[in-house]
């Protein structure tokens, strides 16, 4: 059975467990065989922290920190070995442009699909959450205001064709590059990931987890746009596009686009 | 089974009949049930002289044109009931992101997609061959070297997630573009159609018809590239990328990533 996605919007705060625990417990609790890819981040010890508290949780075997950081480490079958058997596999933050033209048609990446495909949970925090998805936002603009080159796309490692994830979503003001988005292509779903804050992907169920909120565009009733015809970075205009904003707790079904709002009793641990 | 993707680079001769004739033989012949969707152009009269050309070859129904220019259009189940049936589609030129934000999501792509899932032959010529991939290129500079943000990405059809198609390839002079697409994710498969040509997808075969050439950039071979960290429209480093420059009659295995060139007898007609 395919695993799952977890989209988290950049800076986890480790002192609240509620993001490390969720990782924790969907990728098998004290059983889980746990992969790191510092592979985005230009800092040598990217992931080191994420360690340290997943192994807090209590683990029989502590995650395993890759040094990917060029397409000669993501071809060496030594390395990319553990991937097949990972039960989770989380990329940190950085740089979502390394991911994909580092990783993009090596072994590694082909691995991690298998181990996807093989029912384990693959999360990605910031760069690591953009990358995801099959088209993703490289870099661009903040701003409310949807404008022609506000954001820029690459082919991401392609977990999923139907989501287009973003991240520091809230705390970077980037509802108007996601409209663009989803203009250009209202086929996709938006998925705009506060910090501190994931959404989690499994079949056609997204689900909400932690401090802050996810931003869902969905594009499928948008009537008009003239993003087609826009020059510059001139606004592009988008009407009838839908509009969620959801909390711990919420869900949303991709296949009837239906949000479900729990009753006001859970809390953020 | 499913169909094949015709991708044209523009500027097709209708005087001579190489890929419309390929079109009309591979969508099925005289028996062909065809539909031609002018979405992409801005001209009230775009597909008319291909639809007479096609004609021309012997049809037993003539193409139809469906005006479809509005995401209001592509959601009229009577406008795109006919696609169901058809064994071939041809979506003409114009500008490749009317294709994305009017078409997608729409009750019209999922039709288009059933279609190629039961069989049919899609077809695109420019703007209606950048749209048939995953992630195209919506727009972009010319140049032989790839800079950043010299291609600006956008969802696409979707027909495949191979493969990245660029087209008035030669004559625009894009080859840095291509280059710049596949340093963001390696494992895509470039390729250029030049204009009066086409490249023929199916299965993992591509096949090249035409006049001019098919250039194809190999990513998956990469050794190194900065485009990650490169700034602004600066020159963006790749190093091992595989070029292939491919004419009619040659092939390419997208599985095996080689190409056939063919004993020098066969002809443009």
């Amino acid at each position: 059975m395919t695993g799952a996605l977890m989209a988290i919007g950049g800076a986890i705060d480790l002192k609240r467990p509620t993001l490390v625990q969720e990782f924790y417990h969907r990728a098998g609790g004290s059983q889980a065989r746990l992969i790191i890819l510092p592979t985005a981040s230009s800092l040598p010890d990217s992931g080191v922290e994420l360690r340290e508290a997943l192994i807090k949780e209590g683990l029989h075997q502590p995650p395993l920190i890759l040094p990917v950081r060029s397409r000669a480490a993501a071809q060496d079958p030594a390395l990319v070995d553990p991937i097949r058997a990972a039960s989770g596999v989380f990329f940190t933050g950085g740089n979502q442009a390394r991911l994909s033209s580092w990783l993009g048609g090596t072994l590694l990446e082909s691995e991690l699909h298998a181990a996807y495909q093989a029912g384990a949970l693959i999360a990605g925090s910031s760069a690591g959450a953009a990358a995801l998805s099959a088209v993703m936002i490289a870099f661009g603009r903040g701003g409310a205001t949807p404008r022609q080159r506000s954001a820029q796309f690459a082919p991401g490692l392609g977990f999923t064709d139907q989501v287009i994830f973003d991240q520091h979503f809230r705390q970077r003001d980037r509802l108007g590059r996601l409209l663009y988005a989803v203009a250009l292509h209202p086929g996709m779903l938006g998925v705009g990931v506060d910090e501190n804050t994931a959404a989690i992907l499994q079949g056609h169920s997204l689900e909400i987890c932690g401090q802050n909120a996810v931003t869902i565009v969905d594009g499928r009733p948008i009537q008009d746009t003239d993003v087609a015809d826009v020059s510059g970075a001139s606004p592009v205009a988008v009407s009838g596009a839908r509009l969620h904003v959801l909390t711990h707790g919420c869900a949303f079904d991709l296949a009837s686009r239906q949000a479900q709002i729990p009753p006001k009793t859970l809390k953020v641990s």
